[in-house]
């Protein structure tokens, strides 16, 4: 069984929610987690709760990066921050893999400092899951979008290497035995969209065992048409957050109609149904989290808002991802390249 | 009083739906309109609708470009398509303006080959507006945002003379005397985004008389943060069509709720007034069109589905940048830079 670190001092809700989720998961699988932060804070936290001892280490630092820091800056002063532990822990071989629902620039320096990229791989990827339609039964309900934020600008390699690595992740931990990849772009056409893109399409085309199913545009991404949507930082960055943003939007909408009259009360309670799959988009606990890819060991980012639930899951997927050797397939794929 | 050229043969509604547009326009304004495509066409829409003779004219061409047709090929095949002559006619001076609701690749590029781009001038750029939430009384309720697919890759001087088209622009048309202008970037901080909007950044920042706001991210664009947006066509063109896709998402329930069940009928009812906002998401008639600015003439592109609300809007929008000089304006900020 594998081992996770988890960065119990990351996240809006830590250590509370953390050490909860660490303790549902030790009663529920046989993963070991060892968390990583404040051991008085993390030893209280586990008191409040039931848990398997025997599922569950401590690994004591008193640093940690809070979410408003300056990830570049901080990291540099505070070189024992929980998540930095959490990292060397991996690299020293007494963890398979970190969970964090901290502060996400620091969690891709984490792994910038203390993993090692994988052999060929040009540049690290950031993913994120977000909610869409499905097209097909069976189809997962969530996309794997990357890069959304460790690069800015990509060129063709890059993007095609992110293409595998999303591509090799959402095989084992998206209910999709063979996910279909597309380029997010500005026209459904091949030559569209600049050099990097058209290159980056022809030579996707080209990779067998891949399921490239070519460009998508931004009206696409609501949709099934893809599993894993592959583009530069800037603009992953850009698309998630606008769909967190509407996301907001819609929860705000439903908040008002509690506190409002009656017709809005009504109204909700009559489109309960279909706004369930609005409010999905903001159910950061049913999916747990996405990776940092392109290392030789994988990181979980969870939602900073993650309760119990989300980092249960989390550490659910980095067990699974591990046991599957994720990261050594997507090292076999750049290597064929 | 202008002249306004108005591709008749534009769009999916055309030719009716555009010449009924214009009638209506001849009977609430002095614009002056010049309907372009086939006059046997615009004669048959034109006797089924009450209209003012003395500000309308026809200009015949057979020739149209299909909304599904490739622009690039068809353009040198149909040399007298009804966008190109429109376009042609405000080079020669026989009109000031041109609104189509046709083709957009065909509009760019009839632009392109009919008009001068302005003295300094780099790129052009194809502008759209949207709604989103307002943040003052009195503020427009559109947001404009521009590039969304004129270009692919902007430097920094493209960015900053985007700037001040959309500025100059929305000054005029907007509700807005001094519109906020925003860099769209994956993060708030100025040093985020790589070296183009870096610099970008910096220089706009400087520019005396435009109200610079900084950067704005994903989630602040269904914000009322900025009235101008400004980004790369890559860019502008992903988020346009996902905000466009998953407004047709929320038609999409709208109309499953006409057709289902009375829970749905009555929940709808209920929230009828909350779900105006949504709705006004493609209420595309109510806008009339965005522009394609950066060129001595100003063309009015709108929405494929406009009907004749929305192209009598867009000729009223069309005659009032002609009057205050917007393109003038645009040449003089671009010089001053």
């Amino acid at each position: 069984m594998p081992t996770i670190a988890v960065d119990a001092m990351g996240g809006d809700l830590a250590p509370e929610e953390v050490v909860k989720g660490v303790a549902q998961a030790s009663l529920e699988t046989d993963i070991h987690c060892t968390l990583v932060g404040d051991e008085a804070q993390i030893q209280a936290a586990l008191d409040r709760v039931p848990y398997n001892p025997a599922h569950i280490g401590v690994h004591h630092t008193r640093d940690f990066i809070s979410m408003a820091e300056d990830p570049k800056r901080t990291l540099r002063q505070k070189r024992n921050a929980s998540v930095l532990v959490a990292a060397r822990l991996v690299s020293e071989g007494q963890a398979d893999a970190v969970v964090t629902a901290g502060n996400t620039g620091a969690a891709v320096l984490a792994c910038g400092q203390h993993f090692k990229i994988v052999r060929g791989a040009r540049k690290a990827a950031l993913a994120s899951v977000y909610p869409r339609q499905t097209e097909y039964p069976g189809q997962d309900q969530l996309a794997l979008l990357l890069d959304v934020g460790a690069t800015i600008r990509c060129d063709t390699t890059e993007l095609v290497q992110f293409a595998l690595m999303g591509s090799a992740y959402a095989r084992h931990v998206s209910k999709v035995p063979s996910p279909r990849v597309a380029l997010l772009n500005m026209g459904a056409e091949e030559t569209k969209g600049g050099d990097a893109l058209v290159n980056a399409h022809r030579r996707l085309k080209g990779i067998p065992d891949l399921n490239f199913v070519g460009n998508i545009e931004g009206n696409d991404l609501a949709k099934g048409k893809a599993d894993v949507i592959v583009c530069e930082g800037l603009l992953g960055n850009v698309v998630l957050k606008l769909l967190e943003g509407l996301a907001e939007v819609v929860v705000d909408l439903a908040g008002t109609a509690r506190r409002e009259n009656w017709r809005w009360k009504l109204g909700f309670f009559m489109l309960a149904n279909s706004f369930g799959r609005l409010r999905d988009l903001t159910d950061y606990a049913a999916y747990g989290g996405a990776p940092i890819l392109g290392f030789e060991h994988l990181m979980i980012k969870s939602h900073g808002r993650s309760n119990a639930r989300a980092i249960k899951n989390a550490i659910k997927v980095a067990a699974k991802a591990v046991r599957d050797g994720v990261t050594r397939e997507i090292a076999a794929a750049i290597e064929r390249l």
